[in-house]
């Protein structure tokens, strides 16, 4: 177990990071069967001619790992990782071999006005291959509750 | 095959539709197990005492279970669905036994100014629930091929 994350202890700037996870090829076949079952996730000469110029893992794959890093990364948060959404990006695709990483960045804390027993975090999630470029890009907010008062 | 859907196919207020896709509870644990392992989406005890007062999917696991309707409800694309990211929203959580439908609407279509072959459009994915209230909402730029000229 992880000590525990209050809100007092997520000031912007601070980070957290996760990782290196592989991406095998194996993995990226049987997410796309069952979730995303388009050519250019599913079969090597289909992928060639697409845009993509190759086989490339379905987006939706490429956050779902994400999301196993950010669990890992934030596990000392009381109420664990729930968004209600944000941003989304993916720059560019992610590859089979790729050892993905994720680096988060608290970008503002928000103690809510109305509980006085929690606020919100905005973070950026930014999953890198193994070349260091971005592959994902997330922007969420999460409930974090404040330190208990003794 | 569906017909192919072109650029010129595409005006704002078009609808797309798919579905129903049943999650049942033994693929939200399965789906949790592998990529958002946190007690509110593995079990039911720990999920009562969570925000969420009960077991429920993860947003990942609903967006790739939308992923694969969008693919169904969009298979005319000749280029596939391939997005570069977009707007994400989960309004309320998806649990075990909810029967999922899409409703696509096109917002938006721009010609490219620089590719005379191609250009984007702008759609907005809304997940809902049997009772029909919202648990996703994706709002995602896809590129699209004009017709070709005979």
């Amino acid at each position: 177990m992880s000590a525990p994350i209050y809100l007092e202890d997520l000031t912007p700037g601070r980070r957290f990071t996760a990782g290196p996870t592989l991406v095998t090829e194996e993995e990226i076949l049987a997410f796309a069967r069952q979730f995303d079952p388009q050519p250019f996730h599913l079969d090597h000469e289909a992928a060639r001619a697409h845009i993509f110029g190759g086989l490339a893992a379905s987006g939706w794959h490429t956050a779902a790992l994400t999301m196993r890093m950010v669990v890992q990364a934030l596990e000392g948060l009381p109420w664990g990782v729930v968004g209600g959404g944000g941003e989304l990006q993916w720059p560019r695709p992610v590859r089979p071999g790729d050892e993905l990483r994720l680096e988060i960045e608290v970008l503002e804390v928000t103690p809510s006005r109305s509980r006085p027993d929690r606020g919100t975090a905005l973070m950026r999630n930014r999953t890198l291959n193994g070349a260091g470029e971005e592959v994902q890009i997330f922007t969420v907010r999460i409930m974090v509750p404040r330190r208990p008062q003794e």
